[in-house]
């Protein structure tokens, strides 16, 4: 494991300032959904251990779940090889998607081997 | 599942053409890396099974594994609620990182529970 120093030594963030973070669910391993985060909104995560966003839409920081109850508890954060994806192994409360799904990636699949 | 009509009927992509994809191991569920298509990569991949994706950096499509062998044999693509992101479902060949690491997020990781 590694500091919180060299995690965000080895951060790049994009020209908007904002890097792209997986969500997964830390025991099933589910992949939850995909956000961004700024460096205020990186900062707060890893000061509270709840994963705190940053709105493209909205231009501001939201924590995960404030309105909702829906929060997650963010047990690890690791960077990619190249600093500019983000990790996140968290434990979801309720339902990570705005739908009310488990995850955001439960709606148009395609089956590629069914397909063949 | 879907049919890929109302997967590309789904897609979004950014203002430079680009879906982020997240690549999951389909077995083991390990989250191997993030990258972009353009929808020709998505449409390759969609008639190929194999990952096609977009590099930022070189402006052209690359065929995942095309040099090192290390291909990603897709199993299914699913979107988000949104659109605004892909979560593909693969079997990886060797490692999916350029490092020779299994994955890309084989790095710098802190431990929040650690930490507290």
């Amino acid at each position: 494991m590694s500091s919180q120093a060299e995690l965000l030594e080895r951060v790049r963030f994009n020209a908007s300032g904002l890097v792209p973070v997986i969500a997964q669910q830390w025991d099933s391993r589910e992949v939850l959904m995909m956000a961004w985060m700024d460096l205020p909104a990186l900062e707060r995560t890893l000061a509270t251990g709840e994963a705190t966003y940053f709105s493209r839409s909205r231009g501001e920081q939201w924590v995960k779940g404030a309105t909702s109850g829906h929060r997650q508890m963010v047990r690890s954060v690791a960077s990619d090889c190249d600093g500019d994806t983000l990790l996140i192994l968290v434990d979801q409360l309720g339902s990570a998607c705005h739908t009310g799904d488990r995850t955001c990636f439960d709606g148009v699949s395609v089956d590629l081997e069914g397909e063949r």
